[in-house]
This record gives C-alpha cells, sequence and structure tokens, in this order.
C-alpha cells in the first residue's frame, strides 16, 4: 500500500488538492467496496442460497458505486485544482481583478458537481448496506457497519464540501437550486442508525 | 493513486484481509492527514500569527496519529490474516480441533488490540479537531468537519470490530476487561456534532 502513504502525504500537505471531497468520495468508495466484500463472502455459502440472486444483484450496485465513487474522487482533485489555478490569478489592474471574479464563479459552480454527487451516491450505498444487513453472512457483519459509517462520514464530508461552494457564488438562483437538489438526497442519520442497531444485536447474538 | 485501486479491489474480495478493520485505521489516519493540512494551511499567515504556537502542537500531533494510525491499518491486516490462517486449520481428528481451538482463541486476542487501538487514536483524533475548529484558518474549515466525520466513522467501525472479536472469545474475563478499555475511550457523538455545528455555521458565515 505504498501509494496510500503517498496520497496521506499529499493530503497532509499545504497543497489545495487533494482535499476533503476527495476524502469524501474515498469514504464512499471504501464503503461500497466493504459491501461488495461481504456480497462475495455470502455466494456461494449452502447457508444463504435462498438468497443468492439477490445478493448477486446487491454485488453489482455495489462495483458500479465503488467504480462511480472512485473517478469521483479524481474528478474533485481536478475540480479543486481548477479553483485553486484561479485564485493564484493576478489581481494587478482592474482588468485582471474582473477576469479573476469570473473565472473564479466558473471554477466554483464546477467544483459543486463532485461532492454533490458524491452526496448522492454515499446516500445510494447506505441504502444498499441497509438492504444487506437482512441477507448478507452474518460472520462479515461488523463489515456492513463499517460500511455505513463509512458511507455516512462521506455523506457528512461531501455537504460540507458543497455548502463551502456555494458561501463563494454570487448567483443566487443558482445557489438556491444546488440546495434544493441537496435537500432531495436522502438523509443518511436514520438509515445509519438502524444499520448500526442492528449490526451490533446480531453481533452480540453471535456471542461465544 | 494507482494503488488505491488495488486496495479497493482487495477490499471487495473475498479475501479475510484487508477488512473493516483496515478502513478504521484508514479513516483515522485520512482525518488526521486532514487536520495537519489545515495546520499546514494556518502557519505563516499574518491572520493567525496569534495561534502559531498552537497550531504547531496541533500538526505535532496530528501527524504522529496519522503515522500510527497508518501502522494499525497495517497490523490489522497481519492480525486478521493470523486468524483466518487459524480457520483454515483441519479439524480432522479430535487433536486436530482442539488445537484449532485454542489457537484461533489467541489469534483472536491478539486481533482485538488494533481495533481497540483505533477506537482510542480515532476519539483523540476527534478532540483535536474540537481544538483546531477554533483556531484554524476558516478558509479550511470544511477539512475539519471532513476530518471530524472521518475520525468519528473510524471509531465506529473500530468499535464493531473489537465487538465482533469479542463475540468469538471464551474467556468471559479477558472479554469483560476488553470491555472496560472500550468505555474508557470518550465516545465521539457529542464532540463531532459540536465540532459540525462549528462548522456548518462558519461556512455560513462566509457567504458571499
Amino acid at each position: 500500500m505504498a501509494d496510500i502513504d503517498a496520497f496521506l502525504d499529499d493530503l497532509s500537505s499545504a497543497a489545495p488538492v487533494p482535499g476533503g471531497g476527495t476524502v469524501a468520495a474515498l469514504e464512499t468508495a471504501m464503503a461500497a467496496s466493504l459491501l461488495a466484500m461481504v456480497c462475495n463472502l455470502t455466494l456461494g455459502k449452502q447457508r444463504y442460497a435462498a438468497v443468492e440472486t439477490r445478493i448477486r444483484s446487491v454485488l453489482q450496485e455495489a462495483g458500479e458505486f465503488r467504480d462511480r465513487a472512485r473517478q469521483l474522487g479524481d474528478e474533485d482533485v481536478e475540480a479543486y485544482g481548477a479553483v485553486a489555478r484561479v485564485l493564484a490569478l493576478s489581481r494587478a489592474t482592474e482588468e485582471e481583478k474582473a477576469t479573476r471574479a469570473a473565472r473564479l464563479q466558473d471554477a466554483l459552480k464546477r467544483a459543486a458537481a463532485p461532492p454533490l454527487e458524491t452526496m448522492q451516491l454515499a446516500s445510494q450505498v447506505l441504502y444498499l448496506a441497509g438492504d444487506l444487513v437482512d441477507i448478507g453472512n452474518s460472520s462479515a457483519i461488523s463489515d456492513i457497519g463499517t460500511a455505513a459509517a463509512s458511507a455516512r462520514a462521506g455523506f457528512e464530508a461531501a455537504r460540507l464540501n458543497v455548502e463551502i461552494n456555494l458561501a463563494g457564488i454570487k448567483d443566487q438562483e443558482w445557489a438556491l437550486e444546488t440546495r434544493r437538489a441537496m435537500d432531495k438526497i436522502p438523509a443518511p442519520e436514520l438509515i445509519e442508525q438502524t444499520i448500526m442497531q442492528k449490526v451490533t444485536s446480531i453481533i452480540r447474538g453471535n456471542i461465544a
């Protein structure tokens, strides 16, 4: 995992990317990967033969969510990198100031897209964890809880990253529209709590 | 970030490691890295000159927490790998069964240590985020919130991973001792909520 160390180094540095938006996307990708793992640990087991078709469908979706979340990590790096480049532009003349201000608004709008989609994806991953907790291999139940906690963190982090972008945007109509899109995404608290309670009670029910 | 893809592939597979305990440690490491980033974005700025000494101390601690969390990710892989190897041992004779059962108890006890320490570390990272939210560069405030959400997820995930281990342990005295150690670690919910509220109000106070 050498490149994970490099990633943590880059994250720790003052460089504008990677930052919180990338972490949000990675948390969502890790959550989806854990759900795929639990599916892979459930398929082919006699005890879970009755749910095989449903598990296959969860596995398929988890893989798609994971791939998209992973891409969003890169798209966030790209979009925030563009914001940082605009912020570094010269403000020596009035004309430069005006150009910079206009380009900043464009870059901020573009940079809101990856975390907004990450919120949607993290919410979907959480609901998928909610499906899997009732049918997945109970010996891997802690991994479903870990996935739920990770997806919730991805959602919360992505939300903050959209919010801080909106704070810089002067087009109030666009900002309102984006807030409406955020509000339409099912919030993660209740579903995460339900999953965590189920996971904890299944673990304690297994006690030696 | 090629190896992050390899990590997500390994995580998605049915292989016993990496799993939830590794994700818990990585979330804690990412949280600490984000705090270090915010410190690096605060140091040397005129506006934050008065808190420079405190920021340097947060940066130092964040670096130590991150390095230890990163190691715990590897230690979890090692300890769970050992559990998986014991589970794969033959149970053909009564003697083999007895040897396997005894070795499993040892391996499970050892495997509880990395997630237990991850819980402690994640809690410490959260309290460090609570210090930084009042003094760090407000233009990176969403990253402090992202760190808090990530550390909370690391804590919750680590807790589930200790719990599922305890469920397999027959030495009830040892299990009780471990539960006592878990209960002594400050829980993350309240501090995380406080940080999130501060972050959200600072972001909204910045509105263009």
